[in-house]
């Protein structure tokens, strides 16, 4: 019995250094899996010796809280924790989170966007066969009697679904979307790699000139993530015509083309020799085309790159590259236009790992999480060394190859924190799919972005935790002798119908302090104190709270002697706003 | 062949008819089962006769439009459609969702709540026994080797489990999310009933005095419903105290009282006589029992019923209905200074379905989905007929009954659009069944309300699809001759940059009268045409565009023969701004 007692404790003690670990800004996820371990290991061994003990508790606690206690079976402990790889936004989070929505929302309107909404699952047969290697991580539904359903792994596919379903009426135009997405893939919370993560896009459907949508869409992403403030930032360039070009004329067989593809996606992970060994000895490439296409693929810079790529015969030699320069071209001069050049590195690195792209490719990434060496201004191109490799995924067995050396961890980040590209036949293949034989398919070229609003959310917390509030409320409402709830309750009534954001404490007769730090935690900067004689002559006192951030960067209340300034209560309203204090107008909109 | 040639026309035709249907504002869902129905017919008739040309099809379409093609089975025709119960919502009606979603949102932060986010799925021993009868309808994620999840039900469950987790450093407080739920349910689309759906929840947490938190929202719901204009609206109210104190009185066995609850829950849909026969019948309770049960579910009123019921012996000999009693005296005294009363109606049928509630419960009900009979005018109660009944689950076997007359399949509605209680042990099973045996669990005691978006929405619709704009863009920037494409770039980049909604026609020499017409689309206010030599002078024509809405109801574009104003290039904003642009400042907030 005391074994039994003993363990209990320390089970609990594990499962609230558990939560505690969990609720952490940056989890570590280290400490956590250990502290799982052993929490497992306390149970069983309690279980084992205990089985009694546990069965009487079961029949003791409250007979809806666990499926075991309903159903008379032996209690099983439930671990309160979210799944892995998701997280709950706590409200001074989410403050960041609305922030960040706020804007990408804003300037997708500002481009002539409107958005869609789809659901959160899909029936499985629309997501099948859209992301090459990467479906194996898509979340399924059980089959509870009916449709095959699937979790959406991207807003791409579905949105495609949509166009497809409405290609009749759909003329064509702006669709943005806002929403969370699901990768059965391995989570680093701390970095803003979720399992369930926000995902904002915006697509461009329908048939217009060449790269103007494209240059569109880059002008959009440009504007975004300045407006985000993510700090020094680059949008690397590519075009899967040319990538595909390139293939061709380094002899890699058509087949094979799109796994190669991937293999290359790898380079801003992993060192050429990885990459290389993936191409040849798992994909079972040529080891001479892999050196040809490692001499493309490490070429990158600006229009520059252009001129060297149109002066190379052999490159000049395939058709589909050549579009591809072409298009690249009249892109780069439409993003002078539109003054984002600055932004853009041209680099045949990039590969992208989804199936569905056909035409250009990009990715953002921010000087944080960029690789060593990594050049943020592109209008000096780096030398043409290998691309640069960040911490591989596995460890690496062999050593003294010269890559190592350039395997910095200290510079893992975040990773791209947007990506896109241009997908012509999506659409096509779902009206094709789910038309009759022999009938000509409608078609629905596309072009698209993908912001990862959790990743930006990672870099953008630290300094926004420091010093924003949570809640924008302007006004708490405090009495003091016997409470006066009624007249508490019809003046925050009074001040709300205008428009006020006003709070006061829910209880009958708080004393003044706690109400004044109850309005501290908030940092609200008006208190309104009501007082029986003042009420009579239809006067209130008000208090002005205001907050200085000290050289620590901690914030700290403002001393204030006064005894606060006494206003005529019909003219409060007036009052406020004038010092500040804000009305919202939701209802008008 | 011809036969196939013909079935797979056939097919087609029904595919198309069946996602048109789909498409339709109020689905028609006997229509679409009948061409479901239709449509699995033709496709079994066509696979049957014509395996050789299915397999010969799937070669030759997209490799990875479905998973049949990539490994080589027979080709199946995709179906293009959402899952069961699920729906778009197209621009139209996302500009809607935002309109309801902002009032509501805006209603809570002038509360002083804070926004939470939890993930969409859950481990399911967290969802578990909460629900009652209604657990068969959570949603389970198939096992993919990892943890055993289910998405989410609705946000108390996960809030719940949120506050136990983070009860030691949390003091209580106004939580708010808004998110969408999944229940497998039976879905009327057109009536906003989901089976993924948009709740809004508002819930305090914490101790508080009696009551208070209870008032704020019902207060909170009041304002919400009455800035959405849903029209007439009446909050229904009960307490579990109260019922269950009846029950006791009746001499309804302690372990029956959930189930007789969930029971007198039906009396909003079904006749007296139907909820009497699941009692006694289905559940089996005393017929005499059932008779008392009658006599008090029948009552409903304001503060006049408080009355009634503390002159009845019988009822007040029950110590938990007189605590309830008590209880909605003072929150009464509250609604009174919150001016809330006027919207309530004390209904002692109310029982609500859920495991969780321990006092305050109650459902906001608008005049169109109130069932015949009703009065929207609770200070005048109504006769105390058996609660009037809407159209029945099933349909009747029995006739002749003095119910049947009620029944009114024409006032059939969306059902409650809001609903809620208080859960003050909720998060006590979390702590209990996450702690050690014998250990005091830590409860924290909460109230909240759900608002049912999608339910609202359906409500909304009709009138707004008459004469909203869907998107806001307000100038549109046009070009004659051989296109300006570059020109057009910038000035559209500059307009932007000054926060105005800006668009244009992604070609590079469209004619002028295509790029009217695309700027009438979207009923864009501004139109700004570029000439060539006005371009040199530093001047551009503007065009303001107007559009009246006709006795039909229609929109029309007025009639303008002017050729337009021209504006200096560097004066344009100010210009704009002037005569009604808006600037967006979302970067700014």
């Amino acid at each position: 019995m005391s074994d039994s007692a003993s363990l209990s404790t320390a089970i609990a003690e594990q499962t609230a250094k558990l939560n505690e670990l969990r609720l952490q800004k940056d989890v570590d996820n280290g400490a956590v899996e250990e502290t799982k371990k052993k929490l497992g290991e306390l149970k069983k061994a309690l279980g084992a010796i205990n089985k009694a003990n546990a069965l009487a508790a079961a029949g003791s606690k409250p007979s809806s809280s666990t499926a075991a206690a309903s159903d008379g079976k032996k209690r099983e402990r439930v671990l309160l924790k979210t799944a892995k790889g998701t997280k709950d936004f706590a409200p001074a989070e989410t403050s960041l989170r609305e922030h960040i929505e706020d804007i990408v929302k804003e300037c997708f309107k500002r481009y002539g966007g409107s958005c869609l909404d789809t659901p959160v699952f899909e029936r499985k047969d629309i997501l099948t066969g859209k992301y090459g290697e990467d479906s194996k991580l898509i979340f399924d539904l059980k089959d509870q009697g009916g449709e095959e359903l699937s979790l959406r792994y991207d807003h791409t596919v579905p949105l495609a679904r949509f166009l497809a379903m409405s290609i009749s009426n759909f003329a064509g135009g702006k669709i943005w979307q806002v929403g969370k997405v699901y990768r059965r893939d391995n989570p680093v919370v701390s970095k803003g790699r979720m399992r369930e993560f926000q995902q904002a896009d915006f697509d461009i459907a329908g048939v217009y000139d060449s790269m103007i949508p494209d240059a569109e869409l880059m002008s959009l992403l440009n504007d975004i993530l300045t407006r985000l403030k993510v700090g020094e930032f680059t949008i690397k360039l590519n075009n899967r015509k040319i990538l595909d070009g390139i293939f061709a004329i380094c002899g890699v067989p058509g087949e094979k083309t799109r796994t190669i593809s991937s293999a290359v996606d790898k380079l801003d992970k992993l060192p050429w020799s990885e990459v290389k060994k993936e191409m040849t000895e798992e994909k079972g490439l040529d080891p001479a085309v892999a050196d040809k296409i490692g001499e493309y693929v490490k070429l990158k810079g600006g229009v520059d790159l252009l001129e060297k790529l149109k002066a190379d015969a052999t490159f000049t030699s395939n058709a589909l590259a050549v579009d591809g320069i072409k298009e690249m071209e009249l892109l780069f001069q439409y993003l002078e236009a539109y003054n984002v050049m600055p932004r853009i590195s041209f680099d045949l690195s990039l590969a992208r790992g989804l199936d569905y792209y056909t035409g250009i490719i990009f990715e953002a990434i921010v000087e944080a999480s960029a690789p060593p060496g990594f050049t943020v201004n592109p209008s000096v191109p780096p030398d043409a060394a290998p691309a640069p490799a960040q911490k591989p995924k596995k460890p690496k067995k062999k050593t003294g190859e010269d890559e190592e050396e350039e395997i910095d961890e200290s510079q893992v980040g975040v990773g791209s924190i947007a990506a896109g590209g241009r997908y012509d036949t999506l659409v096509g293949m779902f009206t094709a799919a789910a038309q009759a034989e022999g009938k000509k398919a409608s078609q629905m070229p596309c072009v698209g972005v993908s912001i990862g609003m959790d990743r930006i959310f990672a870099l953008l917390w630290p300094k926004w935790s420091e010093v924003q509030r949570t809640k924008g409320t302007d006004v708490y409402v405090m009495a003091a002798g016997d409470g006066l709830l009624v007249e508490r309750m019809k003046l925050v009534r009074e001040l709300r119908d205008q428009g006020i954001k006003t709070d006061f404490l829910l209880k009958n007769k708080p004393k003044l302090p706690t109400q004044f730090s109850a309005s501290e935690r908030d940092e609200v900067p008006f208190a309104i104190i009501l007082g029986e004689s003042e009420l009579k002559d239809g006067l209130v006192t008000v208090k002005e709270q205001r907050w200085d951030i000290t050289e620590s960067g901690s914030k700290e209340k403002r001393k204030d002697e006064g005894t606060g300034e006494k206003v005529k209560r019909d003219e409060l309203v007036g009052w406020l706003l004038a010092r500040g204090a804000k009305r919202t107008v939701g209802d008008q909109a």
